[in-house]
């Protein structure tokens, strides 16, 4: 298994804003602290998702949408630099009034009310693509 | 954004008590390790559970109840002052025997084991209404 | 409440190994790093997963399988000693293409990818049986 041992630079609590998008808000926060590599965990609501799943056979994603205001019961990921640029690999689980639970990886989603709590780490992730998975992966 | 660097005074590990509510449990421990701010997730099972959507056009939590066992497959959340309290705001990813998944808000659940991990903050975090979404909400 | 507080000997990243057993790749990286405790959330995507619901009444788990690719929307689970051994306590949340959220204990499950984050702990944690829940916990 590849690892790395990390040291933190800060950590930080972040609201993100009603009316943005819940992954560039998070990319945007990334930016502002210089941070080129952290750990994340959120929670919140949006008003609509983007909901992507990887299709293991043919390595491509498949989109799905929900326009429809959901809460957000969970959210995990990462910041990492691909191809030049800051990505929030952003996981989410999302429910509707009913208590029904969706989730897969959030593309996209705009917020409603978002809190963050964000690891900034000194090393660097980078993510490249791997042969096996055809996905970008790190380390 | 709103955001803000914070400092740790201490991160623990605890075990929920068997037949205590879940969000209490939590509430409980921050005051006993005097804490006005932090984040948390955990992991368990409960033996009933409220879980509340909030309807972003009516500006209102609604409340759905299982009264039924089910596992605690995720928990995620923070504790904050609100109204000159703690309060700890929890969001939570909820299971039934067959997998099935339900998710939210979780205001109530009976601890039937729960195993938590916390952070403590230096920083406070108060919640204050915010206009545009009519929560309560920090920074 | 039992709690304790923990001090961290190392926090790390880490990358599960496509092919592998997903609980079984966090133990070994515990071994790896000779952490006898830690907590850790994590993402990815799994071909199949095992997942135990613990029936409250009969006091023994209950087994469903997924034999199909699953996205890992979320992750939770803490490493301590049981019965001599290392163990991974694991919670997770999956997803289908449509969305469509699964959940609970994971025993099992192979990784497609897998991203984790890991705190290790100097204090052990050690479960034993309790006799009111008939689950080994720690603390």
């Amino acid at each position: 298994m590849n690892y790395r041992e990390v040291t933190v630079t800060g950590e930080y609590m972040a609201r993100l804003e009603t009316g943005a998008d819940w992954r560039e808000e998070i990319e945007d926060f990334a930016r502002d602290i210089e941070a080129d590599a952290g750990w994340f965990t959120a929670m919140g609501a949006v008003s609509d998702a983007e909901v992507w799943f990887y299709d293991q056979d043919e390595k491509e994603y498949q989109s799905v949408t929900f326009d429809e205001p959901l809460e957000v019961a969970g959210c995990v990921g990462n910041i990492s630099r691909l191809d030049g640029d800051l990505f929030a690999h952003t996981h989410a689980v999302l429910s509707r009034p009913s208590g029904q639970a969706l989730a897969g990886h959030l593309n996209a989603g705009t917020v409603f009310a978002g809190e963050l709590y964000f690891r900034a780490f000194e090393q660097p992730l980078t993510r490249e693509r791997d042969e096996t998975t055809e996905l970008d992966l790190w380390l």
